[in-house]
């Protein structure tokens, strides 16, 4: 019998990346990551409906993390300002001790063009629910979808360095680096 | 006997074209390409690997159209100028006697997410080229990834923009709507 254990999810995120970085995610199967995870297959699919999507169950929740973020900043910030608040708002799902969880998660999506392609729409729909946020206070298209995109640029630029080797700096602290690049960039 | 045929690649292309918007990409054959375009198979492969490849085989030439609008704008001109003079040079790629071709090419790549993978891979390539461009022009990373990357978010906005039924305008003049609300991000 399997004793009830808090945060059956999280636990579960954890064993998949393991197994799908150890094995292969085509090798791994439901029944391993329960096992891993000291729960039942039931409880994995009280959570999850396959193996792939304990990579993206959260997509929903990140997405409006930067919505809500975007949605907050002040009245009279600019687009981008508001989108700058939207990421600072995302950041905290990458706190620090996320970041080796982060590494082996992309190295399983990078070693898998199908998990590639479910990333890249993942990170559209942060965009888009960015622009969203961006269109209720008054930015008119394309400057609401252009400012979220190009918010979504500076966190995948900063992204990739901080799961870079010999990267030190934070991701918020990265982040502020592209934005003040972006902000930089009309300058000679 | 299959007489010589001017631009066989360029009717090979739109025979392609046709063919995967009316079957599909896994229904249509090498064979039917080739006899669609008058041509011999013999000459699909002088041109192309495979079937698909038709789809992206002018991809080198296409980067490096925006590369070089980059490396040749005028010395003084800001990271943000660079790449708008590489847009100015790639959307020539784009004449308006191609929308319809690209408006056809556009819903075979969207029913096919192998294709819209290849065609995010294209589109990563140019900013990739773009960056390397502005990097010989001293500006340093990560301005040079992000500030390639955003002309990569103002072009795609302008070309699905392009395509969308009802749009009259021609591409630089969408470009260069982006361009005018990227640099208007900053104002509140």
């Amino acid at each position: 019998m399997v004793r009830w254990e808090p945060d059956a999810a999280g636990r579960l995120r954890r064993a998949a990346v393991e197994l799908f970085a150890e094995r292969g995610v085509e090798a791994t199967t439901v029944a391993a990551i329960a096992e891993r995870a000291g729960v039942t297959e039931r409880t994995f699919f009280r959570y999850f409906t396959d193996k792939r999507e304990v990579l993206f169950s959260d997509q929903g929740q990140f997405a409006s993390l930067f919505a809500t973020g975007v949605r907050d900043a002040p009245p009279a910030a600019s687009p981008l300002d508001a989108v700058a608040a939207g990421l600072r708002a995302g950041q905290s799902f990458f706190p620090a001790e996320r970041r080796d969880g982060a590494r082996v998660r992309a190295a399983v999506i990078a070693a898998n063009p199908g998990l590639q392609e479910r990333e890249l729409l993942k990170m559209a729909g942060v965009a888009d629910a960015m622009a969203a946020a961006l269109r209720d206070r008054g930015v008119a298209d394309p400057a609401a979808t252009i400012a979220a995109r190009v918010g979504i640029v500076v966190l995948g630029t900063a992204f990739v360095d901080w799961l870079a080797a010999g990267e030190a700096r934070e991701l918020p602290e990265l982040i502020d680096e592209g934005l003040r690049a972006l902000r930089a960039l009309t300058l000679a």
